[in-house]
């Protein structure tokens, strides 16, 4: 199952909304299909939404109509910043679009559409190159005998392939490293149940699923050692975004003396925001919570706070691991001497 | 809606399970009517589930055939250890049969049925009088203009009537103290927007919901001023074994110097069990997490640990309410203290 795939035409995205019940595909061949299927959590994780924006730039140059009031470097500047209004707390989207308007440079001529065609293949690619490294990283932490947490999606699904978090978690149980994996359900999208339960199991890997609000008495009650998960922005002191519910369970992990990791590629590194409280979370419609399957599970009228994301300062990371290497109790200094360091 | 009903002739219990959407019924009329009921959460509540077994005892002597190999009171001892068992961690379960059972004294005689349906309304009554003792004492404890998050549902519908934490936040609005109130939704059995949500829309009270795993977050981005909880059970430390998730919510509350009241009557206290860690932990079925309204949304092949009570220290307790009072930073000379104090 592949989350992102280019059919030479087309960008083809499996909709991850009705798995595991569902196995089915959505062909995207414009900017709005493109823009859509990233609103509405087709796709989802940072690094995968990155992937979609770049190819979602590349199909705009099918749309372009040439005229006198626009050039095709300006018009691709507004789909770029539409794209990057998709969702507005992962930092990739962004990273992704000024990357791939860098390769056109400030040329006004030439093939665009093969230019940022092969941009997003390289963005694809490198990603998924990426994974692979920080699986090898983060998996040399992790002692033998290992059991872990994981919280949302943070493995294939989320990413070009295998994972930053999952990778990790994927590495360290090849290496044998890993006695046991717990996957925290995640409301209100379930993607620890639907997809982290189903990408681990896929692979041969137990999982056990908990619903969220049990991780405090599983740290009580069994030994855990780690809890490792992905980001949607990684801010340059170190603080983290991810998925609602991270904040509680690093409060948890450090009650409980269990470390702390954290699995992003440095292009979910945002060196412009200080502090992981200057950035904006994303609130998502009431329905998500109130409803399920079209079924409502709340009264009509109840108020919903639906904030998707949360913010985990820096003091409660033990680790953050990128395809550059990892940082130790990160802060703005370790950041910055990570992202200054050339690629390895 | 009354959650519990006594026609005359059967126990009526609403059918928690499937409200908010459905408001049904049903009548028990034998000692497994009410097991089930009990067993499949029809009713839930630590209290609620008190007095419904309190009638199930009653019932159980339309049961009875006489025999001589078995008096009325070896009968009911054993229908009462069968009702104990229906679930495990709520402590008024007992409490509420060893005090039906001692109705009857040593007396094998006796019209042992009269005798237990005035027991078991006494029980009922007694508890809905508790309820309205321990608002009063709750309301008094919150300061004008509080924020207050609530867990699962300790309502009038997981007791007599009025409820024991919601008895609190009701009579500290009807007194203009609340300025607003959140819900956990309290996966996975959804007891926080099914139930309370419900309760206090009725009640023409505001309601905001947030997934478990939010509450961090909230205590983070806006001003709370209590979590206010029920209890299952009351260990003599002051330990609070209570719903899921009120440990995360107690961690999160200390590192945000939000005040945590647990609200419970004594029938919920018990002094056998030294700390909270000492008692045993229902865990229920996997399927209460993979499936939702008969919809699989997790691999069917995934573990799941389903632990339905948790355990919060009494260091994490600022204040337990009863209905004989109120006690700061709960240890075992103040249980024991005020339990050795008369009724009020």
């Amino acid at each position: 199952m592949k989350p992102i795939d280019w059919d030479g035409e087309r960008l083809v995205l499996l909709d991850q909304r009705k798995l595991p019940s569902e196995v089915c595909y959505l062909k995207c061949s414009t900017v709005q299909d493109v823009f859509d299927a990233i609103t509405k959590m087709v796709v989802r994780g940072a690094p995968a939404i990155g992937v979609t924006a770049a190819y979602g730039l590349a199909l705009a140059m099918k749309e372009y109509k040439k005229n006198q009031h626009e050039t095709e470097y300006q018009y691709l500047e507004k789909v770029a910043d539409k794209l990057t209004k998709a969702r507005p707390t992962a930092v990739n989207l962004k990273w992704a679009l000024i990357k791939m308007m860098a390769l056109l440079g400030s040329s006004e001529f030439g093939d665009f559409y093969d230019i940022l065609i092969k941009g997003a293949q390289d963005i694809h690619r490198s990603d998924l190159e990426g994974n692979y490294k920080m699986g090898n990283i983060g998996a040399e932490l992790i002692a033998s005998g290992s059991s872990i947490i994981t919280h949302c999606n943070a493995g294939a699904l989320a990413t070009s392939g295998y994972g930053t978090a999952l990778g990790v978690i994927r590495k360290a149980s090849e290496i044998g490293r890993v006695e046991k994996i717990y996957a925290t359900e995640t409301r209100p999208w379930f993607q620890g149940s639907r997809l982290t339960a189903s990408e681990l199991l896929s692979d041969g890997l137990g999982v056990t699923i908990i619903v969220d609000s049990a991780a405090g008495y599983l740290m009580r009650s069994e030994r855990i050692d780690w809890i490792i998960v992905g980001a949607d922005r990684v801010t340059s002191n170190g603080d983290v975004i991810n998925k609602i519910g991270t904040y509680n369970l690093a409060v948890l992990a450090q009650r409980h003396n269990v470390k702390f990791m954290v699995v992003a590629p440095t292009s979910t590194l945002d060196l412009c925001s200080l502090s992981g409280f200057d950035v904006d979370i994303e609130q998502r419609s009431e329905t998500e919570v109130k409803y399920y399957n079209n079924q409502l599970i709340a009264p009509l009228n109840a108020k919903v706070f639906n904030p998707v994301f949360d913010v985990t300062p820096n003091n409660l990371v033990d680790v953050l691991v990128t395809e550059k290497g990892a940082i130790f109790s990160p802060d703005q200094e370790k950041v910055e001497r990570l992202m200054n360091q050339s690629n390895t």
